[in-house]
């Protein structure tokens, strides 16, 4: 065993010291040819090419098989026919090899048969602790490490220039697509990974051990299915603790898995709701075009920050200049009107007459651009201007003294800048200038680098919730009393919630109509009686409620009507009981809830309720765990953020009574697991107070 | 007077057939000598330069003043210092000429002096019939009549290639950085029109005679301040009546501008809401950015229409295909799966083993790709399949058999061909092929070819709408009840929305007691009464109101109370009358009403309303005149389409009567000029049924 053996396998794998290649071919058009040819170009160890037949393969001497191979290689390239891929691979994992890259097709992409060979290889990953990028990928880049395992681009092909960003991408085409178009925008990329089928290593794998890399400064990827949540969720923890911007692009939003929807609310949310709303939580980017990708690795691999959300933006154009100011408002930035001591200095240097503006936008006019000097000193002042945090300023793309300035004034600045250009130009690909094409493109950069600079806490650590073990088994008795039921008793359900601090309507089981009698004059005024039955969930289809009783006649009166017709309507029901209920008053009506998503588990949903439950479909969406502030912060997203400021929206103290029954829910659905689904509907707002006033909870018992 | 001068005035302006310019230079580096240069790149008539000394402007005789020019010309381009502007317009009047195209700064930008300068221009215009683009201007280009009369090219510059696609913008330095960018993008620019301070022809007047042009097929726009609404109006249906795409790009879209605002639902929209609504029930394009103006150019400029929504993907990366399904769902597109049949004739020509897709997306993988016949055959049979409507196929920008595929493809079929790639490439410019480098740009773009090709019938032409003198004649009866008042009371607005058809609840204005017992028995059922004051337009403010009173005593009893609160709580109201009223059952509470745009004028709006209207703020709106089938499709945009869809949603007939409200209010708003706003709160909804149960009218005596 070598020394590099001592580092863990997905190292050796992506930052090999020595690599074979199985399947290396001397022809320049096949994959096993051209990926050799890439593994030559800079790669500063040794490469091993493996041929069955061929002495030498591009110069260099072959050997017959892995095991023939003078070293234990860190990493191993496969490209030899499916078939034959996981005895290779074995081999590999028995000769201490510490991964593979299978660019091999034929797996799980073609059918039962390549299912099962994909299985193989994946079963021989977990047993023997080799780490397997592929199969059916288009391979890897590390240019920083001279890696260049993949077939992208052929060996002809003038390399990626390295630098801080690194791509991780499930699918190879599309991921050397992206790379192309990288490079064009000007991106310094010193990492490609594709997936692919992701046998083993998956994208979240990858970009967790790149977050952890010093070279990497901004993490982009493109997924298609989301493996792995909570190391995903782990990286992004990590990538805000070391101030590493991670941005996602995710294809197949549109595709509604089969996935446990909460009863009243089942258009509330889709399984890209959730992705987002997770997204959001942990200070992951979603970009949602591909351009968008781009531009947020554009505004971050200069590694900028923001002191604030005040731009300046700069033009020879007011056309220009109200259009930047618009996109600025809608990414919410602002564009603050510059104090007049610093719209005098402008001015100063404007040419006479002016007819321009020194406000912010700080329109110069074309005469400006057309003197160099005036133009070099107005954009310096710009720059250096304390009323703003970053930058923007408009130019053509081509030579000329109007873009030095603008590079000089790049290199002299610490704010981060943002130039709209024609095109994209070399020289300030060269500088590093970050460049984009369109007004609202520039700006939401820029917004993304707002946010960025100003995160808050790190969201809690998963891996760190402690359950309440007293708590989860007193819990665990109120469900066993339901037996094989799946869904609880409203009684049930409300005892459990109030345990989670979560309030709810006074009420108390009875049976028979004196102690309905005697429980409502205990619970005073008006009240609600509900029948509670395992077979009638939905009460109010089969007339078991009664609302506003107001004294012992009408109590008694409708516990005798509401019997007698749920007797007519559901004769089969088994009554447990009947629930006497406060009735709460409401100036406003929630929901709120548990649900299961298939990929990240639970997540709390809060909404509006009442009769619009079912023409409405807006709610936000948390992952458990999280804090108070960050459940505040949430309902400050509902209804555009009208919830809190319309002028019937949520007050301060039920604010936090609502950020406090989320986190609640949020403790409940930890630590049960069997709890599959919670409805807390309504969830009656009124005088400063919330409460629960029907709840709906579904357990798994399996 | 030559015979051009029988042409209209902005028709010689901007087709001239002799042009003059005031200020031309011999100094390449001036602004006069650059227009005078672009003037005679490509002029076929003769340009005459007028200087006040020189004999000889750029190798053309040159003449003293424009007295002295031998001919009438039809267009004058004008670059003298501003003071001089208004003068040598005014000779150009006097002596003939069509139009002026005023280049010169110094007008109403430049304050008040500047103003008033360019007043005097605009009276000259109005007085003498001559038609000034301009001032502060970049000036236009007319490919097709040769004519270069700007400096946003100097002559040494490749003139755009003339083509079906025009360009309007009010913002000469943004306007013709656009120009840049679609030069860049592959659009073949006719015209370049910039308008600047619009001292006489506005955007919309341009607009307006372009459209009518046959070398025009696709109009682009960019407008900061949009004027003449009607013109703007009257060119959009002309444009949907010529099926010649209109595109607009808006600037200044966060402005707030003062606005009449309705009282209760001041949140419900803002101007660029309006706008948004006028462009899309006039078939106008709002783009969002500057990128999908030039986008939805790119898609239109070959003239193709789609026969339906659906677009079939060809990609070598299955990723790129998620992507672009996903996109093109997103812009409301489809992607259906191809018949058996087909797929079978695809999958015949792929190369064996083959692990891509025939379904759609057709992912042939890499490997056909580079197979350039196979390639072809599946593009070929792509493009042929009656599955689908339009084609989007995945390619890398550069020189190969597959891009040779593409454009022949291309020339083959006559469906709309969006194709992604990753750059623009002189191939595809060249032959014309539309060409999108990011997914959701390339959908959008094909989305709105979709829309463009299923365009419905052509809105009401605004001058066509007649008012019915008699009942316009009864509602000013009724609004002079009020005097001098300028909200009328509840009682008299529902009288004047019933003469539209609008249902309101049955009720009687009465005084007393016993004839509010009367009442209440004649109406039937519990009642709700209310005080009828001119000091109380928000009645519940005061306890004007008592909801729900059942039988004679509950009447009685709340009459008297609800007096003495009023008496009490709002000593100095003066009480008209009180209105006794059904109490109207809901389900659904809708807000409806009309307002006024200090742009468009009156909207209809309808929206969800109740006590959520207060966090809510969504609401459609259309511009009076508009149909019943216009009306329903806008509710049908209500909520993303969950008013109608929705399980508590609108039913057929309760859609019926709303959209026959809507036009009532529609008629009402264009009837009556004086009627500012109209406020409809709540629109009752219930059991096929809507109810107008409280309404608001301001009129404006001026």
């Amino acid at each position: 065993m070598t020394p590099t053996q001592d580092r863990p396998a997905l190292d050796r794998l992506l930052s090999p010291r020595s690599i074979a290649m199985v399947g290396a071919s001397n022809s320049p058009t096949r994959i096993g040819g051209t990926v050799f040819g890439n593994l030559l170009r800079n790669f500063p160890g040794e490469v091993y090419p493996v041929h069955p037949k061929d002495e030498v393969v591009q110069g260099r001497t072959a050997y017959r098989s892995v095991r023939d191979v003078p070293e234990a290689v860190d990493m191993a390239v496969i490209a030899v026919p499916a078939p034959a891929v996981v005895d290779v691979v074995a081999e590999c994992a028995a000769l201490g090899v510490g991964g593979a890259t299978v660019i091999t097709s034929g797996f799980a992409e073609a059918g039962p048969e390549g299912r099962a060979l994909q299985d193989r290889l994946t079963a021989v990953a977990r047993e023997t602790g080799i780490r397997v990028i592929g199969p059916n990928c288009i391979g890897y880049m590390n240019t920083h490490g001279g890696v260049m395992a993949n077939f992208m681009l052929t060996p002809d092909q003038p390399m990626p220039e390295a630098g801080p960003v690194a791509l991780v991408s499930q699918s190879g085409g599309f991921g050397s697509y992206i790379t192309n178009k990288a490079v064009l925008a000007g991106l310094r990329l010193g990492w490609f990974v594709s997936t692919g089928n992701e046998a083993d290593v998956n994208v979240a794998a990858v970009l967790r051990h790149l977050v952890e890399r010093p070279e990497v400064g901004v993490l982009l990827s493109f997924v298609e299915t989301l493996r792995d949540p909570e190391v995903f969720v782990d990286t992004a923890r990590r990538a805000a603790e070391l101030d590493k911007p991670l941005v996602l692009l995710k294809a197949g939003r549109s595709e509604e898995a089969a996935r446990a929807a909460m009863s009243h609310t089942a258009s509330i949310v889709g399984s890209a709701q959730v992705l987002d709303a997770v997204c959001r939580q942990y200070g992951v980017f979603v970009a949602s075009t591909m351009e968008e990708l781009l531009d947020l690795g554009t505004i971050f691999q200069d590694g900028r920050r923001a002191g604030g959300d005040r731009v300046i933006v700069m033009t020879s154009s007011g056309g220009a200049g109200v259009l930047l100011a618009d996109e600025a408002g809608q990414a919410g930035l602002s564009v603050p009107e510059l104090p007049q001591d610093e719209q005098a200095a402008l001015a100063a240097d404007m040419p006479m007459p002016f007819y321009g503006s020194t406000a912010n936008p700080v329109d110069t006019t074309a005469q400006t651009t057309a003197m160099p000097d005036a133009y070099r000193k107005v954009l310096n002042k710009v720059a250096a201007s304390p009323s703003a945090d970053m930058l923007t300023a408009v130019t053509w793309a081509g030579p000329g003294p109007a873009n030095d300035a603008i590079v000089e004034m790049y290199q002299t600045t610490t704010k981060p800048v943002a130039i709209l250009s024609t095109a994209w130009s070399p020289q300030f690909q060269q500088a590093g200038v970050p460049t984009f094409t369109d007004p609202c493109r520039a700006m939401v950069a820029l917004a993304a680098l707002a946010r960025q600079s100003d995160r808050g806490p790190l969201p809690p650590d998963p891996a760190a919730f402690a359950a309440d073990a007293g708590r989860v088994r007193r819990v665990r008795e109120l469900i066993a009393e339901a037996g094989t039921e799946t869904t609880l008793l409203e009684s049930t359900g409300k005892r459990i919630l109030a345990m989670y601090g979560i309030p709810v309507t006074r009420e108390e089981m009875v049976t028979g109509e004196d102690a309905a009698v005697e429980a409502a004059e205990r619970i005073g005024g008006p009240v609600a009686i509900k029948v509670m039955s395992y077979q009638l969930p939905h009460k109010s289809d089969a007339g078991a409620i009664r609302l506003g009783l107001r004294g012992p006649d009408a109590v008694r009166a409708g516990y005798r009507d509401m019997l007698d017709e749920v007797a007519r309507r559901a004769p089969g029901a088994a009554v447990e009981g009947v629930l006497v209920q406060q009735m709460a008053p409401a100036r406003l009506e929630l929901t709120c809830g548990v649900q299961r998503d298939p990929v990240f588990g639970p997540m709390v949903a809060i909404g509006l309720g009442g009769v619009l439950v079912e023409v409405l479909s807006e709610a936000v969406l948390l992952r458990p765990p999280f804090d108070v502030d960050t459940a505040r912060a949430a309902l400050g997203r509902l209804l555009g953020g009208r919830l809190l400021t319309g002028r019937r929206g949520l007050a301060e103290e039920e604010q936090r009574a609502a950020a406090e029954i989320m986190t609640g829910l949020a403790t409940l659905a930890l630590e049960l697991g069997e709890i599959a689904e919670i409805d807390v509907n309504p969830l009656r707002v009124a005088d400063g107070a919330l409460l629960a006033a029907d709840a709906l909870i579904v357990v798994n018992h399996d």
